[in-house]
């Protein structure tokens, strides 16, 4: 499938108190090149492996595969993924007929909020809440791949 | 689970005679770091995503994750590997209590031809058949990965 995300950072801690749901998330990469990006993610109690493309020029749009995998599986995957597993706490946010995913990074990447909302098409619209800051879509710097190999408190 | 394979060059096409089945392999990968290999592989009617660590010293064993994929799954991740991929036509032959996979490669690495055993241990025997040649177990030259990075008519 073709995934249709932007990317946004966060103003202020107030997504908090409008959040349904959040759980840690632990990830790693078994390749952090972005034309075939490989991750191992466990998420609360489930586990993903995820294969994402090249995006297009502006970023919204990339090809993604994903495939839920034991979560004993994962941890044995993350042992052998590249140096630089990341951590991070998602909250789900409603906003209108989207569901607005918050990260708050811990370890290396502290500090760094980011929002995502995933969209059905590239010009759709959406409600912004009034902490969603600057758009940051197709900013390699902000891919978790790159987070891993150079986290945030090294910029 | 820790795979403990022994991989042999092959003397003559004399294993052809011997051969119950055979079928085409066409696999790509989206890693070739032998720290964490990530394999994308059409095998006959069916598809895998294979994962594999490092070996140990000797090569023999090495952790490998397999999953099977839906073959439509597996042509959109082709597109998305490392340029390399790999065909190859797979023979397999009943030796004793056990099966060796016979692989004549194709395009670039046309005249190679490698067989692999598995076994249930690192010193488990086997039977030899005649056309089995020197070993190159842990000789990453012959690694799939590395053929497909630097293909045998290179080298």
């Amino acid at each position: 499938m073709i995934e249709i995300e932007r990317k946004f950072l966060v103003n202020s801690e107030a997504f908090k108190e409008e959040s349904q749901n959040s759980y840690r998330i632990v990830q790693g990469f078994l390749n952090t090149d972005p034309e075939r990006t490989v991750r191992v993610r466990v998420k609360g109690e489930k586990a993903f492996l995820t294969i994402k493309g090249m995006g297009n020029t502006s970023g919204t749009t990339r090809f993604e595969w994903e495939k839920e995998i034991k979560v004993t599986d994962a941890e044995q995957l993350l042992k052998i993924c590249e140096p630089g597993i990341i951590e991070k706490t998602r909250y789900e946010i409603s906003s209108g007929d989207h569901i607005i995913e918050v990260d708050m990074f811990l370890g290396g990447n502290e500090g760094l909020i980011l929002a995502e909302i995933e969209l059905n098409n590239e010009n759709e619209s959406f409600l912004t809440p009034n902490w969603l800051g600057k758009e940051v879509t197709g900013d390699p710097k902000y891919y978790n791949s790159q987070l891993s190999k150079k986290p945030f408190m090294q910029w």
